[in-house]
Order: structure tokens, then C-alpha cells, then sequence
């Protein structure tokens, strides 16, 4: 099977129909009308194999996580995403890696109308990279600069699980029903689109903390050049943590990142208010703290390093 | 240095200033405004070393040319380059490589007026993902499809310096002044957007032939339903090749990819006024046939096997 027909077979057939694609794959570039009145978003992100996910992982869970990183980012900015390319570099053409990559492709962008446009295979070691497109309604985006000083800090669920998740893939004795839920979490995390209209109505500066909350916090922080008051009794630890790892469970949830958790800020008046649409929406987000002036991220026992995941680190 | 300050040191800095950017680095998603009554185009391209460039070529070839490969596709498509993402994966954060990439990427993208919107960087194997945004007057997009039988086939260009500089790769005898003008064809290619007003008002369908002549004008063929009728004298073949490599000359053309150079029909009766149209702009296109109805590449030699370049072959 050549690159064409490795195209067609895998990623040309079960293509969404959306009426703002003219056209996808098959010619050099795909065409695309966005709405009148919308504001264009793009985001890419890469997967490499043995850096964002293991060799031996079900390919239909690296490709759902590929897509999920990168809809992560288009829930941040709340926007609606629509269309993704593919860029795939494979070592060799294993048809059945291929097949469930194409699954889990297909699965994870059916669950949010994204149509697959187009991109690139080429051999080589496994990477992924995938752009995803979105629309925001003119002037909308919401961007990490926004927040205002005693603004209410949102964290949109539980953290800490997939940090959990990844420390137990070189082994360990925890009974295979928590195990399973922990890696569920790695393997098939949901981007929080669930939260467009709330961003949209609410949040004055949001992001995505995949790098970790601490970290992803404070670059929120600095581009709203403002600082961070925070409860760390309020900081949403995933139960599991409380139950496997209590003694690392609150730095587990503020430094680990692969959650896809999002992190906004909002106007403290919206505070009760918010809580209460939360509640008629059936979601959980838990306010956290509050933005101040004094740079940094603040708490009771003095102040907190960001730290997360970079790469390139010296 | 770490992921941050490598992206604010390296591709933050020289940021082209374009009014349909409403933020671009430093969010989880830049911020796009398509103008109304155009169509928005998008094409991803990958380059692997040691596939699509060696290890050791100066760094700014290796942006320049990944640069060039994408906006190739826009060229092939009449759309004007707007916007561009870098997906960069490195094995390490060798600063003086940085430099000179980050030099052929701005010099590149400045060439055009493309702004670089964002991005994703990795450490893992040396590999670089571009993702271009273009735009096109609503429904103006040329696609591979459109050509009607009878209609002129034609060539942007010189063919084949590209595969013959490939071939001096792994060592040659060649005087050096021909062979820095081959290694230049290969390492520094020019995308033809100068043929933008050409294909806008006389392409009837257009594809960049980048994979070889052969391979691709039969993908056209075969989007359109159709076959050609090529006259093989009026392949236009790169003198370099007559002089040095008489005897595959015609091979390398028709088969050899990588000169970034565009097929494109127009109506046949449209021939000696873009002939003309193009004496005026200083700019070579070559007539090499027609289109028939019978499917295939054929010449007065009997029927011309595709060949090009295609990953993962059997």
C-alpha cells in the first residue's frame, strides 16, 4: 500500500459532512468557508512516541488523545473547533496499528463534528501533529491577559489522575479496577467543550493546564500581569490520589498536567451565580482563589513555584 | 533554555505585523480574521531528516525549503499565503542550529507576507510540520479537477535539477559552480506565486508537481476524469541535465520531484494570449499537450508509466 491509497483507505472514507468544507483530501490544500462574523482560532500540537505516549499503547487511544490535546486548546480560547489535519510520520505501514489509529481518530472527532481535512504521511519515527480549527463569534476568543485583579480562579475538575497514571507505567502493585480508571484518564481524556457557553458568558481569561495548574497558572498570571491568591484546601485532588499517593496527591494535582482540565477566571460578583447555572448544567468547576496584584502565586504557607512540564528543560 | 523562552527567543522576535492577526503566539490558539467574500485554504506538510533533507544542511536551507513545500501547495490551489504554524520536534536545543533556522524561516515567511501564528515544539527525531493558511476569492480556489478534454497542459519551469542535485548527494564529480546551481535548486527552491494572476484568470485545474511530472499530472488526470497527450520535446528539461546527465535527462524530469514547480491546463483557445500575457511578465510556462479523453500519459512513444516519489511503497 502506497501513501495514496494508505489516504484513502484509512482517513479519505468515513469523512463528516460539514457544509463549511468545499472541499478535503485529495487536493493540494483543502477550502474551507468560515461564517460570516467569526473569528478564525488555530492550534497544533505534536505527539512523539516514548515522549507524549508509549510504543506499546492501542494506537485508537494515541490517536484520541492526539485529537483530545488538541480540542483542549480550542475549549481554552471557547471556541467551537470544526476541521483538524493530520500530519502522520510512520516507521513502517503496519495496516493494523493503522486501522485502530484510524478509529480512534474517526471516534474522537465524530463525539465533536470536527471534519479530517487533509494533512501529510510521511516515514519516519512515530509522530503525530495535528491543527485544529475553530470558530469564535467576532471579538470573542477569551485569552490567558484577561483576567482582572479579584477575579474568582476556576479549576474545571479533578487533577492529578493522569500524572498519577503515567508514574504507574513503569509498574505497580494498585488493584487493576483504580488502575484502570487512572489510565483511563491518560489514555482517553475529554477536552472540556462542555464549558463553551459558561467561558463565553463568564470567563475573563481562561487556558488549558495540560503543563500542570502551577505552571499553567502563572503564565496566566503574567500575561494579565497580575498574581494568584490561592486556597489549596479548594484545589480539586482526584480521590484516587487521596487514596494511593495522599502524601504527594496535592502537589500531584498542582504540578502534574495531561489532565485537559482548563483553568479560568471570572468577575467575583459572577461568582454565585455561576455556581448555580454550574449546578442546572450538572457540571463541577471549583473556584480556587482569586487574582491579585502582587505577582506570583500566593498561599497560606508562603508562595508557590510554578512547576509543570517543559520541555527542553536546561 | 526551555520551551518558552526558546519560542520567545527564536520565533516570538521578528513577528510580521498583518491586520488579520489578532494575536498569535502566546495563547493556546492564534486568532485569525478571514476577510469576508474569501475562501480560507489549508495545506500540512511534513519534512523527516534524513527523508526530506540530511542532517547535516545548513539550517536555514532546511526552514527555507520546509517553508517553500508548503506554500508550494498554496501556489497550486491560486491562493495567497496568509498564515503559517510550525510544529517543531528537536533531539536537542542546539542553539547555533536555531539561529540559522530561525533566519530561513523569517526570511522565508518575509518573503511572502506570511505571519507565523503559533506552533507546537517537541523534543524527539529532527522532524518539522508546517501548517499554511491561505486565501482565495470565494469559489476561486483551481483545484486537480477541473480540466476539460482539449484544453493545454503546461509546465511552470525547468524540470529535474532537484532529482539531479539529489543524486550528487552521495558524492559526484561535477565542476562546483553546476553543482552549487543544482544543490541551490534543491536546498533553496522558490514556490511559484508569481502565476498566482496567471492561474486565477486561465487555470482550468493546477497541482504542484512535487512528487514528479509524471506521477502528478496523472493525479490531475485522473481528478479530471481524463487523460493527457504530452509532446515529449517540449518537456521542458533543465539544461544542467542535458550537459551532465544526457542519457536520463528525460527520465529525471518527468520522474523527478522536489523543483516545486506547478502543471496547470487552460482552454486551448486561451493559448497564444497567455503565451503573450506571459512574454509580458518576464515569466516562462511550456506547453507540453493536451488533454484527451482517453485516460493515461500518452506519448508518440506508446503510454508513459507515472512514476514519482510515493512513502511507504511496497
Amino acid at each position: 500500500m502506497n501513501e495514496f491509497s494508505l489516504i484513502d483507505v484509512f482517513f479519505k472514507k468515513p469523512a463528516l459532512a460539514r457544509d463549511d468544507v468545499l472541499f478535503g483530501i485529495g487536493d493540494d490544500a483543502a477550502c474551507l468557508r468560515v461564517a460570516p462574523g467569526q473569528d478564525l482560532l488555530v492550534s497544533t500540537d505534536t505527539l512523539v512516541a516514548g515522549v507524549h505516549f508509549l510504543n506499546d499503547w492501542d494506537a485508537f487511544d494515541i490517536a484520541w488523545r492526539a485529537v483530545m490535546v488538541n480540542v483542549s486548546d480550542m475549549a481554552a480560547m471557547a471556541a467551537t473547533p470544526c476541521w483538524l489535519s493530520l500530519a502522520l510520520t510512520l516507521p513502517d505501514n503496519n495496516e493494523t496499528w493503522l486501522t485502530r489509529f484510524a478509529e480512534g481518530l474517526h471516534a474522537a472527532l465524530q463525539l465533536y463534528n470536527i471534519a479530517l481535512i487533509g494533512g501529510d504521511t510521511t516515514r519516519g519515527p512515530l509522530s503525530i501533529t495535528m491543527t485544529v480549527h475553530g470558530t469564535v463569534p467576532e471579538g470573542g476568543a477569551v485569552r490567558r491577559r484577561g483576567a482582572q485583579c479579584g477575579d474568582t480562579i476556576w479549576v474545571s475538575g479533578d487533577l492529578g489522575a493522569a500524572a498519577l497514571a503515567v508514574s504507574l507505567l513503569t509498574g505497580s502493585d494498585m488493584d487493576s479496577a483504580d488502575q484502570s480508571i487512572l489510565m483511563n484518564k491518560l489514555k482517553r481524556p475529554r477536552a472540556r467543550l462542555d464549558l463553551l457557553p459558561i467561558l463565553r458568558s463568564y470567563a475573563t481569561a481562561a487556558l488549558d493546564i495540560s503543563d500542570g495548574l502551577s505552571a499553567d497558572l502563572n503564565h496566566l498570571c503574567q500575561a494579565s500581569a497580575l498574581g494568584a491568591c490561592l486556597s489549596l484546601d479548594a484545589i480539586p485532588v482526584h480521590p484516587l490520589l487521596k487514596k494511593h499517593r495522599p502524601d504527594q496527591a496535592l502537589d500531584l494535582a498542582l504540578s502534574g498536567g495531561d489532565d485537559y482540565e482548563l483553568c479560568f477566571t471570572t468577575a467575583s460578583a459572577d461568582k454565585a451565580r455561576l455556581l448555580a447555572e454550574l449546578a442546572d448544567m450538572g457540571l463541577s468547576c471549583y473556584p480556587i482563589g482569586n487574582m491579585v496584584k502582587e505577582p506570583g502565586l500566593h498561599t497560606a504557607s508562603g508562595l508557590l513555584t510554578p512547576r509543570g512540564y517543559s520541555h527542553f528543560q536546561d
